[in-house]
């Protein structure tokens, strides 16, 4: 949006239900645009509201009478030279919010806006000048671009993270507090089994998403391919599309959530725009509600996995994404001290098969008490998402443990990694353990093997914690934390921060004199007497 | 700090550890006070920079040669007169924040400043004329007024979950999305069961840690009597500094996470300014780091449940806090499809309990294979917050429950009341599955059991969802939300708020001509054919 003259309008999950409409009128071969209710009103594009000239709106087309479903148009709303707004047009900056505040985002109100018919993007579907409407050859046909944008989306927030883990972690090298033993120096806080806890399966969870997001982008670019979406061949894209709307939901989730650990993670400090953590986290947590709200991804994933439910459970041959969702459910974990990878990646997949089963059964008993299905799946959303959230929670898992066994690394980079991978996933289960234990899948035995395994995990990776992190090779400009600098120098740097302030350009500011004194003078005798006041 | 006298500094968990010095001069009756080093600098206190004129400082008293401790000392820091600095003293804004950015947070740096012997609070401990130091008859002595802060904390976070329920939950009720049966009316968004599963159980919480806040406050009063203290009479103030240390970390951490919660259940608009939610956010997710970090306040309570244990085991009469921590816990649970608060309460106890003897075995064990007691501790960290939390958790549900049985109201009022208080509960087990289970404490179907009543909750609870966050009687004013109106009149308040933009007091902001339009000429060709872009 820096030369603003461009923005795209999509407002509401229910696409169907969107309320402007775009009317064509072929005697002038023109489309009428209007919002006509408040509600209808765009909100939050950027760059909408004072400094764009052009946008694409989407809107409810009509022609010959008929309502044709929803289409893109490109729609003029300033004038090039003037920017003064077009006849019709209504638009303005929706006012301040959490973050994004050099961004202006607009809303817009279209009341007999007239275009050329030439504006409608008529790729995939097309109105000819009679008003003809001509369908699409397949109407998943826009999937493509929204997969490709969440697979992006999931790349970036594991980018987020992997920043606060950056910051947070050199900080707590450098940061000490408390001595170990009486007498002792303090310790460095980075060497607290609980500060250990919170921050290095973040490190673990900012590798593997990465690594998924970057998955997920070359998967798509190898299926992709335009001629294959045109010819409507979008098997595999299907399978993506669900696998890429859960992980935009679960990734931007946990990078939301971890920045915050991150933060507090640094104390008081991590509160100050110094340790430039509140900053990330305005930026990254509206990933948590565009590209599709989470929940509802997470519904789409669930929907998904339920229509391919029959398949799995006649075993028919199914997508790699899902092969192992019809595994027999009796059997135990292979869990052993040693903790392998293997044993891991199918409690991980033993928990996502039965969850999904648990929720299939709930629906179908609702359904035999005498709900109509849509009754029965609206009540049984919660379980139907935490399928949809251990089905993508594997997908994670299973690409960073992929990965890491392929990676043409020397051996100890590969330790390391493979102690990293290892973390994520026990982390993972001690955080859900519920769903791995709750049909004896592990034997208390083995849940307290993972247990010691985790504190064993958290002091094997504490030694190459700042290295994983350099690792990531973000420069101080980009990260732009007094807590995260490469050098340390933290304490210079708040100190630096603060004296920088433009309160402190003045040693004594108009607002003394204004307010403080004179509000003083009425209290002057508690001067006289300051200890009086205790 | 409105009118900027008077503020207190102190910093850093390790007390013991404080730099800052006040050394006592016998001949001129004075302590000069230094905070030698950077790290020494006080950090954070409101309105210290640019505004207090005195303020309390935290430091270690020397005497006669001797540290004697932390002690607080009275400093006046600027002139009353000109409100320059006082000698001596350097203070300053420590720069912007994620907020309270009308705040002044200042640093303070003390470089030989001299005050008079009388500036030592010396109610309980003194440095008579000669230097002879007179310490107090209980070291412990100054636990009551941090006890009462903290049970404050409780009740005041309580209170912000509550005004994000009341905005979220009133939106939720306003906000339609998505038809529910084909061709139907959009669902209000509150009738989803994952909207309900996010939304409830938070209002559950508002109302379970107000109640417990009131009830540490009120216990307070009856235990804390001055005279009391003064006698050293501290039982009860332990049990007490023990559990609003852990109840301060956890219900400011639900109350943070809930905010956020409710935030992001109001979608786009959430992240609104308009909203009120990023504000309500910002404002108590502080209450995580100060007056005690959340995480040391933990291991705090830890290390007062394992100093108990002993005792614990041997069945030795103990408070009524900690009454229930010998429990047989080869017991199973007494669920029933009915789920009566009884066994939910003993599910609560069993859980807290166990986890403490595990934590508890952890740390034997580590001393038996050879290491330091505090390097057992030190490496068993986790497992013993876990056990505070549970500990926590068991005191919030224990006193909901105790006041909700005992609440002398009408029977509808109660059986709400009652149906929010088991919510709590169960949903509680849920998210904390494992730790429930793990032993086998509950049968799968019982686990089956709980999962149903939990949907039957939600479902139960929904109608009176509004009734029960307007009992809150927040006004429109204090809430200043645009989503959270009485009058539901949510979309007009957005648009009101839009209009009210600074950016929209211009139609064209001189930002175009200086920036947006020379950036253009530059691409004129491209808007000669604007349909060229795409």
């Amino acid at each position: 949006m820096v030369t603003g003259d461009f923005c795209l309008c999509i407002v509401g999950t229910f696409i169907r239900g969107l309320e402007t409409t775009a009317t064509y009128v072929p005697t002038n071969q023109e489309f009428v645009l209007n919002s006509p209710t408040i509600t209808s009103m765009k909100y939050w594009p950027g760059g909408l509201g004072k400094t764009s000239n052009c946008c694409l709106v989407m809107a409810q087309l009509i022609t010959q009478g008929e309502k044709r479903g929803i289409h893109l148009f490109f729609v003029q709303i300033r004038d090039i030279e003037t920017h003064q707004p077009m006849p019709g047009v209504e638009s303005g900056d929706i006012g301040t919010k959490f973050g994004f505040g050099s961004n202006d985002n607009g809303y817009l109100k279209l009341t007999n806006v007239r275009i050329p018919r030439e504006n409608m993007l008529m790729r995939y579907s097309k109105v000819l000048e009679d008003g003809t409407y001509v369908p699409p050859k397949n109407q998943r046909i826009g999937y493509g671009t929204m997969v490709f944008v969440r697979a992006h989306i999931v790349t970036n927030s594991a980018r987020g993270l992997a920043k606060a883990c950056v910051i947070a972690i050199r900080y707590s090298a450098v940061r000490r507090q408390t001595e170990v033993s009486p007498g002792g120096m303090e310790a460095q806080i980075l060497d607290y089994q609980t500060q250990q806890y919170k921050l290095l399966p973040l490190l673990a969870s900012a590798f593997a998403m990465y690594f998924t997001g970057r998955y997920a982008e070359d998967y798509y670019e190898e299926i992709a391919s335009i001629s294959e979406i045109e010819e409507g061949k979008l098997d595999s894209l299907n399978q993506l599309h669900a696998v890429c709307a859960g992980l935009k939901a679960f990734v931007t989730w946990v990078c939301t959530a971890g920045i915050e650990t991150c933060r507090l993670c640094c104390g008081g400090h991590g509160y100050s725009h110094a340790s430039g953590l509140p900053k990330l986290y305005v930026f990254y947590t509206p990933g948590c509600t565009y590209e599709g709200e989470n929940n509802v991804m997470m519904l789409q994933v669930a929907r998904f996995l339920m229509k391919l439910y029959p398949d799995i459970k006649r075993n028919v041959p199914i997508h790699k994404f899902v092969d192992y969702l019809g595994a027999d459910l009796t059997l135990k974990s292979c869990m052993t001290a040693e903790v392998a990878i293997g044993c891991l990646l199918k409690a991980y997949e033993h928990r996502a098969a039965r969850l999904l089963s648990e929720a299939a059964s709930r629906v179908e008993s609702l359904v035999r008490s005498g709900k109509s299905h849509q009754e029965a799946w609206n009540a049984s959303t919660v379980v139907l998402t935490w399928a949809a959230k251990a089905y993508c929670h594997t997908f994670v898992f299973r690409t960073f443990s992929q990965i890491v066994t392929d990676a043409a690394v020397d051996k100890n980079t590969k330790d390391v990694l493979t102690a990293l991978c290892k973390l994520y996933a026990v982390h993972g289960i001690l955080e859900n353990l519920g769903e791995f234990i709750q049909d004896g899948f592990f034997s208390p035995k083995q849940v307290s093997l993972l247990k010691n395994k985790l504190a064993d995990l958290l002091a094997e990776i504490r030694p190459n914690a700042v290295a994983l992190v350099d690792a990531f090779d973000y420069p101080d400009k980009i990260l732009d934390s007094c807590l995260g600098r490469y050098d340390g120098q933290v304490y210079q740097a708040l100190y630096d921060y603060a004296k920088s302030s433009p309160l402190n350009q003045q040693e004594v500011l108009d607002s003394y004199h204004k307010y403080i004194k004179p509000a003083q003078l009425g209290q002057s005798t508690r001067h006289e007497q300051p200890m009086a006041r205790l």
